[in-house]
């Protein structure tokens, strides 16, 4: 299995290849694999590659590799819902295979298709998006919802890519997204690969661009929509959606089915704390003084009443959420 | 001239010694100094080098060449207001001699008691600031309004030592700040060197330590406050004071007199736009790709319907601003 080592970009476009689950529960802790539904697919990934590489003749000593494999995955990331629909889904077909050797088989075909579908999934979702992105727009985003958090294309990227196709004009504001600088790393690195126009700003600088009239839409992906309607996204996102609101900008959140939670509530997510080198240094320099604490959150929570409306591939979600996430996301 | 090369810090303490007025022209505009007080000090003295250095026996030639050095500086950067100050306060007094000679001895005297008196104005607006904090209180900052910022001593930082001086408890939360990471290079530098309590965050995280309650108050600093009651201050001020207001936190800002622009209203301010470079490279590192746009803004605005109130060194100046600006500041 072969993944771009995305901590590289944007000086080095690097290639990883892995060949044990352990080494692809590493990246996804690591962050060279990231972006909800491209941790997905590597967590499924890794249990396939658990299957590959058994010895195991027994159906049922397979299984309980593969469920050794899945939970070291599983304990990566608490956040992004993606991971533990990823492993569940390739783990139920593990589970209806009648033999060891069936298993394998079941494995290696549904991780393929999770893979073909990621891609299907955001241009359905991209092409649904669109209607919402007039000719002329300016797009505020954050992080990376694009071709590298996915298989490939992207979610709120997504959304911009077929606006793009149909010939319309758009422009990306991109922050930066520290600590990981997700936005300026990587993309930027896409939109300036594939042409489309975009430009950076620090974080600090959401509030004054929307305040300045710049900002006509802000779509963001998502890590983890709970039944209730909220959004669990990249830290930085609650006060993107606090300052559309005050300028009436309309904040849409675009993700595939795989990131809406339908068993849980907001109130039970877990917000993931990353560790301090993160914010420490940047691409090896130190900007904080030795000795200093740093409280690294690396997602934030914006309720309901920030969102205008929720773009999945199975639809759009309007309001009142909870209502309509049952109904379009099944 | 001596002074410290705020670009270093955190990893270098250098001090940067400067002999004529082009030299700290050049300092202001790289932010070797910076902060809107320092920057106020630091233009008369540029005026004074040139008094000083000039060869000049007659007071109007030698009138003249201040006022060109004079120009030089005002040049620098637009919006602190300070610089300005500082340097028709020098002026002042350089017209007021009556010979080359008088001239060259009360400019002398004049940035002198400037320096000085700058500190005594920060302990006096710290003393008045610090009747805002109460013990355990979380204070969350932006940028450096320290002792970095000034001769000695700090605005919203100088509240801060106030209050810890009194034996209050008091934490201060501090947003890196990009782009120029005053707040995690030097507020993280002068607190952590003064032992008081402090954890640095992305910038991106501020909404959220707002939203989990981790947050008492919120006290920056200004570059301008506009005689309509408008704060001018470092880029994610503003987008601080709306989350701020969300969550119901009072929001000060604390500056000296010279940081209040009588004479002028908030439409009538440049918001100063700087460099590529500050976005696109961390430290010497390289973190957007190249050819990407950038939008670098270093301040923004925040209307006076955000602002709890402001300390001043004459005075805590309350609701209605304009009124209470005119009457406290005279």
């Amino acid at each position: 299995m072969k993944m771009i080592d995305q901590t590289a970009l944007p000086t080095r476009l690097a290639f990883v290849t892995y060949t044990r689950p352990e080494q692809i529960a590493e990246a996804i802790r690591n962050m060279v694999i990231r972006g909800a539904p491209a941790i997905g697919v590597a967590a499924a990934m890794g249990v396939a590659l658990a299957a590959f590489r058994s010895k195991s003749k027994d159906r049922s000593e397979l299984l309980k590799e593969l469920e050794r494999s899945a939970s070291m995955i599983r304990s990566t990331r608490p956040t992004a819902v993606n991971l533990f629909w990823g492993i569940d889904r390739v783990l139920k077909v593990a589970r209806s295979a009648k033999s060891a050797a069936d298993v394998k088989e079941v494995v290696a075909k549904e991780v393929k298709k999770m893979e073909e579908d990621d891609i299907e999934t955001n241009k359905r979702l991209g092409q649904i998006g669109s209607n919402l992105i007039e000719n002329g727009d300016a797009v505020l985003t954050q992080c990376n919802a694009g071709a590298l958090a996915t298989v490939g294309y992207g979610t709120a990227l997504g959304v911009v890519r077929a606006a793009v196709k149909q010939k319309k004009l758009v422009k990306v504001i991109v922050p930066e997204t520290r600590p990981a600088l997700q936005g300026a790393r990587l993309t930027a690195y896409e939109l300036e690969t594939d042409g489309i126009d975009c430009t950076v700003i620090a974080d600090t600088a959401v509030g004054h661009v929307l305040s300045i009239g710049r900002v006509d839409k802000v779509i963001v992906g998502a890590d983890r929509i709970t039944r209730d309607g909220y959004l669990f996204n990249k830290i930085g996102t609650y006060q993107m959606a606090v300052l559309a609101d005050r300028h009436r900008v309309p904040f849409y959140t675009a993700a595939p089915f795989s990131s809406f939670d339908l068993s849980q509530t907001h109130e039970q997510v877990t917000i993931e704390e990353r560790k301090f080198d993160e914010v420490v240094y940047v691409r090896g320099k130190r900007i904080v003084p030795r000795g200093v604490p740093i409280f690294n959150p690396a997602f934030d929570m914006t309720p309901p009443e920030l969102v205008t409306a929720m773009v999945s591939d199975k639809g759009l979600i309007e309001r009142p959420f909870e209502e309509n996430i049952a109904k379009v996301i099944s």
